[in-house]
């Protein structure tokens, strides 16, 4: 049973993908008295207030998180330490502070310390998004028919969980929980190691003497479009998942790593019945993907 | 200055999605008098049949080419030496043999031999495609506004290159002529490999023990999708095209992998300057594209 929630304030700390569509279902939906939206870059500030997004903005951390009861971390995990650090003394008593970033467990080392006694952390990925970032980049449906993970640690107070579950059920999404540990290594195949790979092969195409860079763009849409996409997404952010979610971000790779190197012997032995068997399978996963509604 | 091609009798070697698409064009644009589809299983045929997308339809290859002056070879390329042996004798003087194939040197290497005096081959590549392969799969606007390589070799009849030129055209394709060699480079790195690492990694997300299938579906939207895409592109087509272009392929492989060593190594590291640097790289060659109009 999912009720409607609502907030008296909300606090946006960063204002791009994800905090933006945030703000437009806020507004949509009326799920909270006052919104106030923090980015330390005045510029940010200005975009979010040319399309209306919240009630109020600051690039004042603790003016921010003055009075919210509901706190939600949208920026780079790597900063998130330090705004922690800083909000930490600033938070009301009773309030529910979540994020919504790709890594779980650096995350809860970097917050939790510096959450006062009667503060609720709920960390929170929400599995959506686009190639796009900032506060223009947002739109409300950006979570609908996808899944969001929530990373209680144990002693987590259970009301303020039930209320963050119904914030993302109210916007569109199915919510799972699950161990941090588990969330990362999950994460590490199903979104660092595709990021990475893109990146990767991006920058290989990027780089070569016998290919245009001309040439890689007339014809890009043999296959190294899609992957452009994906390695289009936003620099900062991306840098901060590898480097807080190294370990297994390594070990997916090693594993990735080993099938590759497999499936280059099989060409180079022209072993032909290795390749298709592998290519067979991973159309079956495309199917269970097109089952699951997950496209 | 091109014009509207128009021909006596078109074969259809094949009636997947690439073949299936042109046979939808040809009767729509009225660009032939009577088409030809030739399948070698009956279940494709009748397929084709039901979708009434060419005049006749045959499971005999000298039936399907006779008095042909346009044979179009839509097969993997690893089948096109041993139809190329059976066509061969009962080619029509003047007739135009081209193809469709992702590879281009192999083809020459495979077809040219069978051609008799008096047959032109065209080697062409349209580069286009979706991830579903058979003849319903097809639709005459897959070919708009992407590119048509021809690979000719230096004693290739000009005027049979130039109505192949103006067929892709009228089909809204823009078309360059190149080296088969440098083709086969240039699609390596810009279809070959986004395929083989896309495979390779839907393959690894579904070995891992920690992870399971249902973990993997349920979270693709995280950038796995994407990859499941390129990875239910045809098992076969796709085999013969690694096996045919091992060369450029394991180069460009090479060279992959090399730069992913690097990456790992700043993730192990902690070097977030050098993935930064990367990936405000890529992200301009995101922009390229969609200044050229290839996304």
């Amino acid at each position: 049973m999912t009720r409607k929630p609502h907030f008296k304030r909300v606090a946006l700390i960063g204002i791009g993908l994800i905090n933006s569509s945030l703000a437009r279902l806020i507004q949509r939906d009326k799920l909270a008295d006052s919104v106030i939206s923090f980015s330390r870059k005045d510029e940010t500030l200005d975009e979010a207030r040319s399309l209306n997004l919240s009630h109020e903005y600051t690039n004042d951390l603790r003016v921010a998180v003055h009075n919210a009861d509901l706190i939600i971390l949208g920026i780079p995990v790597g900063a998130i330490s330090s705004v922690a650090k800083v909000i930490g003394p600033a938070l009301k008593k009773g309030a529910i502070v979540t994020d919504v970033g790709s890594v779980k467990r650096s995350v809860i080392e970097d917050v939790s310390p510096y959450m006062p006694e009667g503060v609720h952390l709920v960390p929170g990925h929400p599995v959506a998004g686009t190639e796009h970032s900032g506060p223009s980049a947002g739109f409300p449906g950006l979570f609908e028919g996808r899944w969001c993970i929530l990373t209680p640690e144990k002693d987590t107070d259970n009301v303020a969980i039930e209320i963050i579950h119904d914030f993302w059920i109210h916007a569109g999404m199915q919510v799972d929980i699950m161990d941090a540990n588990h969330h990362d290594q999950v994460l590490a195949i199903t979104s660092h190691l595709p990021h990475l790979i893109a990146y990767n092969i991006v920058g290989t195409a990027y780089d070569l003497e016998a290919v245009t860079e001309r040439e890689v763009i007339k014809y890009a849409a043999g296959g190294f479009r899609d992957f452009t996409r994906i390695a289009a997404s936003d620099p900062t952010m991306w840098r901060d998942v590898f480097l807080s979610n190294r370990e297994a971000v390594l070990e997916m790779l090693g594993r990735f790593t080993e099938d590759l190197a497999s499936l280059q012997r099989a060409i180079r032995w022209g072993d032909g019945d290795t390749l298709e068997e592998l290519f067979i399978k991973t159309r079956e996963i495309r199917r269970s993907l097109i089952d699951a509604k997950q496209v």
